[in-house]
């Protein structure tokens, strides 16, 4: 049950970085939601009637209404409950577009890098990849400090969009650092972003949902296995 | 001069369907700017500074503050300027989300399957491109159904965030169907949306931005050629 005077559910699984945007909106908000896992590789009906467009996690069911994709979800929760918990985007109109620049930068330009190095073939080309995704992350250092001006989050002193943009794929940068012995989120190159990183985890609204790195790293292994399984 | 109390300078360039999305948006507003031209295969000082990032237009720059991405910028006239003139996204956030997937959705699937028509190779190629196009008008006909529910525009009365998004495509739309003789927008097809084409571009806040379908089709000849020399 939701828990609270709405119907809440959500179509996920916990693996996904997209989905956990979503689950830590609800959270800042205190709503509760019932949680519907899909299986990997199948489809539920639920799920193919509800996002008929891209037929991907995650949807928002709210009072059977279907909103799809991660960053439009955390929006409508965030201007749909104004006054249950702290505003999840920036009061102020130039920092809310600041923030939505970033935030597509990061699906666009710097999780699609993390990728790569997964995919990258030969020491040659995992170092490439592996330096592509550092200088990404010097980027986001810079927008971290101008966004946070000294508080712990993009936000201030509370989560916010663009903590939940980059925050959510924290769990699957440490299992690439991992599978592939790479250092990347380095306390000397980017030490904000570094500190952020254990503040944001910790947070009350993100720690349950931040898969464990041994449970995804182990979970990336099946679904890489199904995927390669799935090409050949 | 920008004619309000807003130093309010628009990087562009006339034939981008991008860079017309703030033009409506600040002519909804009543907002004057200043338009700065770029020239095609140069990009000036001030867009690499204003856009390091992409280094593509639009760019709105706000009293030296530089805002860049269309759906961006249109967003943040919407919520700096929510007292001049009607807004712009839906005034529920439920609209709000389903506005901005669809939105998404144009960028993302449509506009490129227009595109894809110029792109194809022969005329089997050309046929399933424009079946392609069409498909996507076919379920755009049934959102615009959805959200003007009988009224004039995705908006309702007026010109709103859905408007901009796709309309913004009408001149390349008719480029395409002139150069590659096909019909798109057809009205025994798309009768709603072959109607709402008309009203949006007899707009006050459209019609001096929308480009005259023969001067577009001459400027979409000048820049294939530069590409095809670029490419050779």
């Amino acid at each position: 049950m939701a828990g609270n005077d709405d119907d809440l559910k959500l179509l996920g699984a916990w693996p996904s970085p997209y989905v956990m945007r979503p689950r830590i909106a609800l959270n800042i908000k205190s709503l509760g939601y019932d949680f519907l896992e899909e299986q990997f590789g199948t489809k539920s009906e639920l799920l193919l009637k509800s996002n008929p467009i891209y037929k991907k996690i995650p949807v928002l069911i709210h009072d059977g209404n279907p909103i799809s994709e991660s960053l439009i979800i955390v929006q409508y929760i965030d201007e749909n409950w104004t006054s249950s918990g702290p505003s999840i985007l920036p009061s102020h109109p130039y920092d809310r577009a600041i923030a939505r620049f970033w935030a597509n930068y990061i699906d666009d330009k710097w999780f699609p890098s993390l990728r790569g190095i997964a995919a990258a073939q030969g020491e040659d080309a995992k170092k490439a990849a592996t330096e592509t995704v550092i200088e990404g992350l010097v980027l986001l250092e810079d927008v971290f400090k101008n966004c946070s001006k000294g508080k712990k989050f993009f936000g201030g002193d509370k989560i916010g969009y663009l903590d939940i943009a980059l925050g959510c794929f924290l769990g699957w940068l440490r299992v690439t650092e991992k599978l592939n012995s790479v250092n990347l989120l380095d306390e000397s190159k980017t030490p904000g972003l570094y500190k952020w990183a254990e503040d944001f985890c910790a947070d009350s609204a993100v720690k349950d949902v931040m898969p464990e790195t041994d449970k995804l790293a182990q979970a990336a292994k099946v679904i890489l296995a199904k995927i390669r399984a799935q090409a050949s």
